[in-house]
């Protein structure tokens, strides 16, 4: 039995060994996904997969309530729509996939598969667009786009991924900007309560905005080696793509006038978040807001009479209480089994034994950060269990939290940024930045950390730009990026 | 009032008019669908995408309480992967999209964008399938896929179309076939329970299997034009694709086997079936399962004092007991949005005025079959709208029921199916049939319907082939397809 355990376990290489394999072997052993033929696409596996519903069923809900609406749009584009936008097609058009033929014939104009698709949105509102009665429109949708990627890992970064997409057009520029803002607020408050994933809200630098806004607000978080990750993203575009696509509106007063638009967008890199941000050396660790089995029920000595019939009455009571629940009556042993949901991330153990069962009892193991708990059987385990959940969804906040805050570092001259680094392996840096594109191309060339983002929370570290020594506008953090 | 009320209907052509055309106003008029740039591609709008919803909703449920599991697949298949069963490749490659560069880079190998997903599937199930432990897989996505048709229609035919497949993998034939009939056995309930359309269920003829199947089964529903309509297919494949992609796996004993797969799908022409089956000249009529709004609150001079109060305090109401339920208090005339609702097809219409409330009432009008009813303020709300809303649905089942048994004919000669279709229009026709395709063929020919399915409930309406003379061994549904 120990040695089964000890197998499997060992059969994922230490994240503090190599990082990065870590990552590769839990997506893998805790079968998340699969690699295809096609590089850069991959096969979401059924437990990878219910993880983004789950991501998708409590997004969607947010969304719903904020008034938006699903659509869905073509996956093809025009090579003319494409164009319509210069600073988005700029962005764009190198990395897309293209279709020349239909059946036997080629095609008369090429057409993308969506890297993104504002052009659809925009020749769509042109159509439905006419007068301020049509406006707000609050559109979303859920689909899967694509771009041509050199490098390619799975999550962070496919040739395909999954994303939502949401696409508004307002009357004004204030409604439109409060929509930018409303969302990234969803997006911070979904990481930190739903993934227990701490974020950093603030705003891109013009260098690294998106191909064709105004503004792109983003969340950055960071991950166990050090390494910052954009988490998601909100852009305001002005009516830079009204002008664009020719989309007017009649307002009160009769006058034509242009509208204002946002979109924003986070995708299933979000699962690459959570492993990165929780996972250890034994696997997974699911937030359980997401986690597509909250409780394992896993008897001991289920061969003996009255052990397994006890299982199942804890089955139902959990299911009953809306918790995702599963019983392992396989015939595997217990510490296979305990080694296999550890690995799987399951947030709460439950065990039941004859032992248990003279003493009236079942035991409640967390994943992670706390103790096992003894419960009583004549007492709403539903309960226990919900509350251990959310114990383990705030030791896990806990946990990443203090991880960022003792790998965040406030430094002044770049010297003190790669020696920082250096001693304290990577991790966020807070400097003063005097808001020139040149200096940021200087510090990322000097220390290997680019800007993250302007964060909505600023500091005075010091008055001057920590590259040039010209008088600093911004506080800004900067980090090594996936 | 009344002019704009009739402006508003008049806007949609009479199905008895021009049927297509009344289609076409109705999905445009109803805001289901709005055309693109990208011929045969469409955007689906929020009104349409609710019922997309609606319907994933309740068939995901079915699904997943009979084992199955999401997953998602790339949308990109390598030539030669398409390529590996022969019969399959025939069938798809000369309808599908080519993708042939990334980016500025042209590709090794072309790829095409799904039009279904079999071998995908074959080429993870060869991965991730060695022993019997591994068996059943029971799978499904809910994607896009995208089929290059020279016609298109709204939801009837288009390029791309949403759509859910099921593909699984078994031990035995047994189980296989099981599996086939079982998801068929869901699509036909799912049809005749939540969208009130009565399907007949069969199998297709050999030359009408899917490409690749051994035998396909299907349900078939009858248009208000006398159109049959194929609603939804599941397909048993052998171990055909076993062997062209050489997944095997060990059994008990040790012997390694090939097994046996099954794949079914429905795809969002549901829409265009609920349009023809129950729509009429003052527009949609949707089955309340589906419906994004079951019930809509209507005020009469809402700007008198408390009318505007008491109807959102009927909105909470339904909302609390789980319907979903809008209230318009917009400027537009009680007219204006009678007739509006209507051409929505929302099932319920609730109207409330400042009379209705001296009165101690509201009054519920259902949107086909049936009488408006008054309802005292005082009782339950929620549940006379349920039931209200159980009725419609019976009572769309019924006449669409009546609709089809009107419409369904049983002939002995090729004479008989053409002076019948002639006297009393297009339907379903029942005749006898050898088993030969020649004379499917020359049916076609002659009668200008073609083979629908052989019904599971067959009846002996001659000994002979209706085409040859010859003995006859099933009865078929003929009829004109969609």
């Amino acid at each position: 039995m120990a040695k089964k355990n000890q197998k499997l376990v060992a059969e994922i290489t230490s994240m503090h060994e190599d990082f990065a394999k870590w990552y590769t072997d839990v997506v893998k052993k805790a079968e998340l996904i699969s690699y295809t033929s096609v590089k850069g696409c991959m096969v979401i596996r059924p437990y990878g997969y219910a993880i983004w519903e789950n991501i998708q069923r409590i997004l969607d809900k947010m969304f719903k309530e904020t008034g938006h609406e699903n659509v869905n749009m073509p996956m093809f584009i025009p090579e003319s729509l494409l164009q319509k936008e210069k600073d988005h097609v700029e962005g764009f058009a190198p990395e897309v996939a293209w279709v020349t033929y239909g059946g036997n014939e080629k095609l008369e104009e090429r057409l993308c598969v969506r890297p993104t698709s504002e052009t659809l949105f925009c020749e769509h509102y042109a159509d439905i667009v006419h007068s301020y009665r049509d406006l707000p429109k609050l559109y979303n949708q859920w689909v899967s786009v694509v771009r041509w990627e050199k490098t390619t890992r799975p999550f962070l970064r496919s040739r395909e991924f999954l994303w939502q997409e949401g696409h508004t057009i307002h009357a004004t520029a204030e409604e439109a900007i409060e929509e930018t803002e409303r969302m990234l607020h969803i997006y911070a408050d979904f990481c930190e309560n739903s993934l227990a994933m701490p974020v950093i809200q603030g705003m891109k630098t013009d260098s690294d905005k998106f191909a064709g806004a105004i503004s792109t607000y983003c969340i950055e978080a960071l991950m166990h080696d050090g390494k910052a990750l954009q988490a998601g993203t909100s852009h305001y575009f002005g009516d830079g793509f009204a002008k664009a696509f020719d989309i007017t509106y009649t307002d009160k007063d009769n006058q034509q006038q242009y509208p204002h638009q946002t979109s924003w967008g986070v995708t299933i890199r979000l699962i690459g978040a959570i492993i990165m941000t929780h996972g250890d050396d034994s696997g997974l660790v699911l937030p359980p807001d997401v986690a597509p089995i909250q409780a394992v029920i896993v008897p001991a000595a289920q061969h003996k009479p009255g052990v397994l019939e006890k299982a199942r009455e804890l089955l139902q009571q959990l299911e009953t209480a809306g918790i995702r629940a599963k019983l392992d009556d396989s015939d595997n042993s217990s510490g296979w089994k305990f080694a296999q949901y550890e690995m799987k991330g399951v947030p709460v153990r439950v065990e039941i034994g004859p032992r248990d069962i003279e003493n009236g009892q079942c035991v409640l193991v967390p994943r992670v950060g706390g103790e096992k708990r003894i419960v009583p059987l004549d007492t709403s385990l539903g309960e226990a269990v919900k509350m251990m959940l959310q114990e383990v969804r705030d030791n896990m906040y806990q946990k990443a939290l203090e991880n960022r805050e003792a790998h965040t570092y406030s430094c002044t001259t770049l010297d003190e940024i790669t020696k920082t680094l250096e001693e304290k392996g990577d991790g966020f840096v807070k400097a003063m930045w005097c808001g020139d594109e040149a200096c940021e191309d200087k510090v990322k060339e000097l220390t290997s950390v680019g800007s993250r983002c302007i964060p909505d929370v600023q500091e005075q570290l010091s008055d001057v730009c920590i590259c040039c020594g010209k008088p600093a506008k911004k506080m800004l953090y900067w980090g090594k990026a996936y």
